[in-house]
C-alpha cells in the first residue's frame, strides 16, 4: 500500500489530516503524528515508530512534514531510516491541501515520477494571491 | 493591527495556528477558525464573524485559506465584505507553515506589496522534494 504520513509541529499533521478526509471521504491510508507543545523529540520517536509499524518494506511512503527541517521532519526521517523504510519514501516539505490532497487522489494511478511532479506543481500553484474588485464583489458572487 | 486569520476544512486552521505559534511565541493577532466535518456553513459563517467582531476599519487582515475555493473561503470572504473589512483584507489561499510564518514574522516591517511577495515567494519555495542518499545517511546526519 502507497501511505501518506503528515507530520507538523502543533496539531497542524492532524489538522490537514482532517481536512483532506473531508475532500477525499473517509480512508485508512493518510497517518499523522505531531510535536504537540511541551513534548520531547524522544515522544514524538516513539509516537512515529508506532504509527509506521503496520508499514514493512513492501509498501510505499510519501512522508509530508510542515517544514524543511526541525524536529518532526529529521525525527521521522531517522526513525525510517532506522527501520529501514527510507529508501521506500518520498519525502516532501512544505505540506499544504493541494499538495496533499494531490498525493492522496493520484499515488495509485501514477508513476513514481509523475506523483512527485503533479504533487509539487499542485502544491506550488496553490499558493496564490486571491484579488476581487471589492465594490464588485456582490454583484460578482450574485 | 494587522491580524493574520486562518480558515480551513477539518481543524487544519487550528492545527497550522498551533504549529506556527510554536515557533513565533504566544501572541493574539493570529486567529483561526475551521469548517469542521458535520458543521453548516452557516455556523462557520457565525464562528467567523465572532472571530472578527474586534476588528475595526483602522486594523488590516491577512486571511488565509486552505484552498482557493470552498465554504470557508467563499463564506470568510462574504463575511469580511458585510462587515466592510475586505478592502482591509489581503487573501491568500493553500496555506503552508513556511507562508504563513513569514507573513506573522514580517508583516510589521514591511510594506504591503514587499509582504505579498515575501509571503507567496517563502509559500512556494517551501513546497519542496526532499532528497537524499539513503546509505550516506547515517554518516552526513553525525
Amino acid at each position: 500500500m502507497k501511505y501518506v504520513i503528515l507530520v507538523s509541529h502543533g496539531t497542524f499533521a492532524h489538522g490537514l489530516k482532517s481536512a483532506v478526509l473531508m475532500m477525499s471521504g473517509q480512508r485508512d491510508d493518510i497517518l499523522s503524528t505531531s510535536l504537540e507543545e511541551g513534548m520531547g523529540t524522544n515522544d514524538f520517536a516513539e509516537n512515529f515508530a508506532k504509527l509506521v509499524e503496520p508499514i514493512t518494506h513492501d509498501d510505499e511512503i510519501l512522508l509530508f512534514s510542515d517544514i524543511l527541517s526541525g524536529s518532526p521532519f529529521t525525527t521521522s526521517i531517522e526513525v525510517l531510516n532506522q527501520k529501514n523504510l527510507f529508501d521506500k519514501t518520498t519525502v516532501f516539505a512544505g505540506m499544504n491541501m493541494p499538495m496533499v490532497l494531490t498525493a492522496v487522489l493520484m499515488k495509485d494511478n501514477l508513476e513514481k515520477p509523475d506523483l512527485i511532479e503533479a504533487t509539487l506543481s499542485e502544491g506550488k500553484l496553490g499558493v496564490t494571491l486571491f484579488e476581487i474588485n471589492a465594490v464588485n464583489f456582490e454583484e460578482e458572487e450574485l
